[in-house]
């Protein structure tokens, strides 16, 4: 057998991040203020953030240095793995050859600490020494409490109440790395109070836990309001993915002609396929697949619209794919890949047709992260099975094809605390939760009355 | 800062296991058939293990050969890393340097795979399609059964009553993983079934749960048994542990002077500690320290002595240090070390002066853990932050007396499972258990009527 996994040293960690913004051949429509219509700029966004990842935000870079401490703290898990994943192909009989690379080894289990342990060492570079954040499941304010620990900061999150409940583990991992955890909506703001005092027994949203998160950060001075995908100072950060991963298919002897990842907000998906689209921008063949649920089919059936990134109207519009901002999909097991919209960054290169997406019914994902468990040891993630799906798929069609395809899927985590979605699947009590057009259309009137982009839909 | 892992290629994957009853200054005591007092033999053996894993068990060969087939599954994810607690040290003010192996990189989240993988190999390679185990918080059972979904083997899994209704997610690995879990006792053996009858309500114990094992192994001839530590040839499996770290102390340009790691069976303590134990044998200055739990305090307390293996005196009588078959120690959240003996290698180690026990309590221990979780990242094992509590407290001692140590300990495994122990450790309720003499007295005896071993105690 050839080798399994490709490993670099320390010293090949990425000393850079990647900005597409840079390179895209349309430039991205701005975001706008809600109340005024107008381009949002770095002095309405600096009650939140600090002024470096606004300046990041907004930056026409194509490469930002990466801090030496924030690359020391990367050592603790980077460079990740890149595997050949040769029992797969041989349980598929494939003729394609399958790799991917695994985020599942950072503390948290994921690849949300690339993003969180950057934004937290430029909070504490602010002079701020505390950071607020909401999580839904949890992987986020798992990440971001790591983080914190770290330099120093103190970390408060707002949990969905439903998740605070229903996944402990999360919850436990978050005080374990000191952070204050609570459940949202708190009586801890003026935002938590309202809704406790209208309905006491809510079980929460993503849109509420926000409100509490950005009025924390915005009524205190030591305070910085986090987020943990979206954004696209969010997804550089998560380009050292990519970054390594092209030298790890150079070890390999291999270069991908197709890069599959899972899109929710879209954070994990830049981090492979952005730098791979810096050469496809360059004249590289390469093909980027986005794989979301068939449940929240924002890529595949959602127009590019102006929208606002929450529930609640709070944030300003943004210019992306979406199902509209009260669309609530289905609780599927992914509940990262729950989200109504999509990073405007990667909404832009679907319009411009870089990158295609698809979308699948959620038993399909989990057979086939099954199957990956079964050989090659690794339970994934809910949402990463979704990327694992599209690259079976991709390489099932190319044997059908007669084509030899050289895949690259990012797992962008383990699955050791959605093992309850798998005992689901297991006692086939699954659902499918197949859309209904209608339900689409509804959602999409919210819509409407927003400003609408210039390009056309 | 200086590297924070020390990483070595698939190539480095060692070719032999290292068996160090070849190099014992005093041969160990046989094991007895309880029946005959007389040494067991081979041929007692074969209804239940292949011959391969029997004639390992008694081999007095330093080295034996690694499969090509069990190293290609050990690519999956080993060699593992070692690191430096850079960060770990910088919080202590030490002025020695913590190095440690860490074995959570494996699907199953321990150093357990490191022998199922190899279990599996030779129960394949003897003609069985079938093997039957015992777990009880489950590490054990689900890395078997990742093990013999590699290998195309049915497996089944006997999981004690209590921890498969408390650690449902234990349970979910192993059924992802495509084997069969049964609550024990359970329905299906003679054994099961008698406490049933008699005990409707039973949570089970380890005892149970290995008769019902054992019982159905012996009456299948496709079926063999397997166990998951305590056991030469398990130990041995191990090893690849301890000689990949001396290659990564190499890499680091240090020598450990302290190797330490927690013992409950045994299997991870000798996987690390019995490759330095030869360099010892050759003249090398090291020390090795066993840590264990002060709830369950068989190498410190425990006299070393013939007793069973098991609390219902199914297995042979084996000459170990031990609290007595029927001691139940308290429920500590480090499951894995709740055993009353110790393996009969790491005992005579003990006995002959190679290797010393210190016995900790557990809020002790989870401060400690939580330590390191706050500034390494991950979060430990409650096992093996016994280890990380004996390499910090021998760092602690050295600063006192003005020494700078070199200590490597074995992190053999993640807390991702265990997180319901810290919620508890944060929440001021964990118990210490201190343990009163007279509870050991009346244990030991238990063991009073059964032959001594030759030396004296």
């Amino acid at each position: 057998m050839t080798e399994t996994k490709f490993l670099l040293p320390e010293s090949a960690i990425p000393e850079r991040w990647y900005n597409i913004a840079a390179d895209l051949p349309n430039a991205p429509q701005p975001v706008l203020h809600p109340g005024t219509g107008e381009p949002i700029g770095p002095d309405d966004l600096a009650p939140l953030f600090p002024m470096a990842l606004i300046l990041q935000e907004v930056s026409q870079d194509a490469e930002v240095a990466i801090p030496d401490e924030i690359r020391d703290v990367y050592r603790l898990w980077r460079p990740t793995p890149l595997y050949r994943a040769h029992r797969l192909e041989q349980v598929l009989g494939t003729r394609s050859r399958i790799f991917y690379k695994y985020e599942g080894v950072s503390p948290a289990g994921s690849h949300k600490p690339n993003t969180a342990v950057a934004q937290a060492y430029y909070v504490k570079q602010d002079g701020r020494t505390r950071i607020a954040t909401e999580t839904g499941a949890g992987q986020w304010g798992s990440a971001l409490a790591f983080a914190c620990t770290l330099f120093g900061l103190e970390c408060k999150v707002y949990m969905v109440k439903v998740s605070y409940e229903q996944k402990p583990y999360r919850r436990s991992m978050i005080q374990t790395w000191g952070a204050t955890v609570v459940p949202s909506p708190s009586e801890d703001t003026n935002s938590g109070r309202a809704i406790l005092a209208e309905t006491p027994d809510s079980p929460g949203s993503l849109g509420i836990a926000i409100s509490e998160a950005v009025e924390d950060a915005a009524t205190r001075e030591d305070t910085a309001y986090s987020l943990g995908s979206v954004l696209n100072h969010v997804l550089m950060h998560q380009t050292v993915i990519g970054q390594e991963a092209i030298a790890q298919m150079e070890q390999a002897g291999a270069y991908p002609d197709l890069i599959v990842g899972c899109v929710g907000g879209g954070s994990n998906f830049a981090g492979l396929s952005f730098p791979f689209l810096r050469e496809k921008f360059a004249g590289k063949e390469v093909e980027v697949l986005a794989c979301e649920p068939a449940a929240c089919p924002t890529l595949t059936r959602g127009p590019f619209a102006y929208d606002f990134g929450d529930t609640s109207q709070l944030t300003p519009l943004v210019p992306m794919h979406t199902l509209g901002h009260d669309f609530v999909p289905a609780g599927i097991h992914a509940g990262g890949l729950r989200y109504h919209g999509v990073a405007p960054l990667i909404s832009q290169l679907v319009l411009d047709g870089f990158v295609r997406a698809e979308a699948y019914g959620q038993n399909d994902v989990f057979s086939t992260a099954v199957t990956f468990a079964r050989c090659e040891g690794i339970i994934p993630v809910p949402e990463a099975a979704h990327a694992i799906h599209g690259a079976v798929q991709a390489a099932v069609a190319a044997d059908e094809e007669g084509r030899e395809r050289t895949i690259l899927f990012n797992l962008s985590g383990h699955g050791h605390f959605d093992l309850g979605a798998y005992d689901a699947y297991l006692a086939g009590e699954l659902e499918d939760f197949a859309l209904p057009d209608e339900e689409i259309e509804r959602a999409l009137k919210a819509i409407e009355p927003l400003p609408k982009p210039a390009v056309s839909v």
